[in-house]
């Protein structure tokens, strides 16, 4: 297997990585990255690793890299993912989404490489919606409310005319909440599970953190899981179709946190923030994987608890 | 009035700075384009025109001129709009639609200049329709099947998010096929008035033109009926809605012919090549300016065979 990778040293490739470094021994892996301060190569034994830095707003290193690897497949991971961020930098958003799938697929399309890529969406593309339309099927009208999801929709609206006008093999996810050991705890249930931690180590620390709405309720994914419908996808998927990628589940984020205290043994008291609050933000979403199962017969198989129990430890080592 | 014209020295900025000249005496108008070849300032005698030559891709120039002039509107013009072209060099249909937008907008949030940014669609937003769609209202659902008309569609959601999230005043068109004199010969109808005036002005020259499919029905408007749309636009249009801006009518190709052939009083054939013919192309499109009408009591008043007879004068000057 010959894959190109953008974003290699992020949280989901080092999971998709450890899924290959079982599932496909020997494979050659292209990744493409910023810098590579925090990868261990190591920890991947049986790929073919090679990374070149670059920024993926240069076209014309993609187009070099691209034709030089000629990969079969291109997982393209690389985003600015943050909505809040989206908020404060709309341009950087934008073209770290946006710009950069373009610059891959039309190099794709430039060079003639015959290769399937795996699109990534966010499940933010569905934007404003109500409880009863829950859970979201792929065929869910797409309303973005936020610079971020503006972008991963044109995105979308790209993959679709270069699969389609340019016969270019493009598959397409809205992936949901994921969560796991290794995420930066500037996304809320690693922040959480690093607070916690931090109190449980220390008898002295006040037995209280700091939260936004934890009323609200999400779709959360172990990324292990995620990882395994990216490569089934990959092998499988069918071109220029959609995915959801989810747990079908939803939790509360009060209800983590007592799970997680519980794990520690610990009790906590939490005490709301409003600024951290959010205004428009959907009280509840949802997904469905229907199709994902229907498919393929994947679903999700890390319980929730499993997720949070690692995530502890992750932080527990670190 | 302080106003910055991007694509300054386009077609339909040239009517719209006609209209400016009349209605506007005195106006200070900064307009940004690639060269200046082919603008003739002196036409607008009643205008303080400055230009600069940028390239809108460069936001940092692009937002040292908006803070150092500090426009009251913007009118962004500035486009390429061919679909025929999005399809051979798509990443630079998409850069040179959503990508300069997003850099207008985004340096008038980062420099806090408060003013009114009209932004210019396309009907092609509107993409797949069936007859029984037409007229198309600004509520009809957005199929965008190019990737020009995908730019455009990504443009409008980023009007809409800057609009409600950034609070910036924004009024968007989707403007539907604009005729008149002065339009480029890579235009259909421009083009055949200019291959009947050659026929016209020379008896040896073989009564024929080549075409594409002839039997496609458009909605043609006056580009001077577009300027003065876009003027009421940006002097009383509501903040984040949205305006066809259309004759209501539709002509088919082959009528434009018929009549151009009268009014030049020469017998023309015509002969198809199927080069020239798009796929997936609609067979009819026409729009309604209802909403034009009812809020501002605008509709087009310029009849269809003064639009022709003042092309063909056009062409037979130069």
């Amino acid at each position: 297997m010959k894959i190109l990778i953008t974003g290699i040293t992020g949280f989901v490739s080092s999971h998709f990585l450890d899924y290959l470094n079982v599932k496909e021994p020997g494979a050659e892996v292209m990744g493409i990255a910023r810098n590579m301060d925090a990868f261990d190569k190591s920890r991947y034994h049986n790929l073919k690793i090679t990374i070149k830095l670059i920024d993926l707003l240069n076209k014309d290193a993609v187009g070099i890299i691209i034709s030089d690897f000629e990969p079969e497949y291109i997982l393209h991971l690389a985003s600015v993912s943050s909505v809040a961020l989206s908020w404060q930098t709309p341009l950087e958003s934008f073209v770290n989404n946006t710009n950069i799938f373009l610059n891959v697929v039309e190099q794709v399309r430039a060079y003639k490489i015959k290769c399937r890529i795996l699109s990534i969406g966010s499940s933010e593309e569905y934007g404003e919606v109500t409880e009863a339309e829950l859970p979201l099927t792929e065929a869910h009208q797409l309303k973005p409310v936020s610079p971020y999801a503006v972008a991963r929709v044109a995105q979308e609206m790209l993959s679709a005319i270069y699969a389609e006008g340019f016969n270019v093999d493009i598959i397409i996810t809205r992936s949901f909440n994921h969560i796991g050991p290794g995420q930066l705890d500037k996304f809320v249930i690693s922040s959480f599970a690093k607070q916690l931690v931090a109190i449980a180590n220390d008898d002295k620390k006040e037995k209280k953190i700091i939260t936004g709405d934890l009323s609200i309720t999400r779709d959360f994914l172990d990324v292990r899981d995620v990882a395994k419908a990216y490569y089934i996808l990959l092998k499988q998927g069918k071109k220029n179709s959609v995915y959801n990628i989810c747990s079908g589940k939803g939790t509360v984020l009060k209800d983590i946190i007592t799970i997680m205290s519980r794990q520690l043994n610990i009790a906590i008291e939490t005490e709301v923030n409003p600024q951290l609050i959010r205004p428009n933000e959907n009280r509840k979403i949802t997904g469905s994987y229907q199709k994902m199962k229907t498919d393929f017969g994947w679903q999700p198989e890390i319980p929730l608890e499993q997720s949070l129990a690692d995530i502890i430890g992750y932080w527990q080592k670190k």
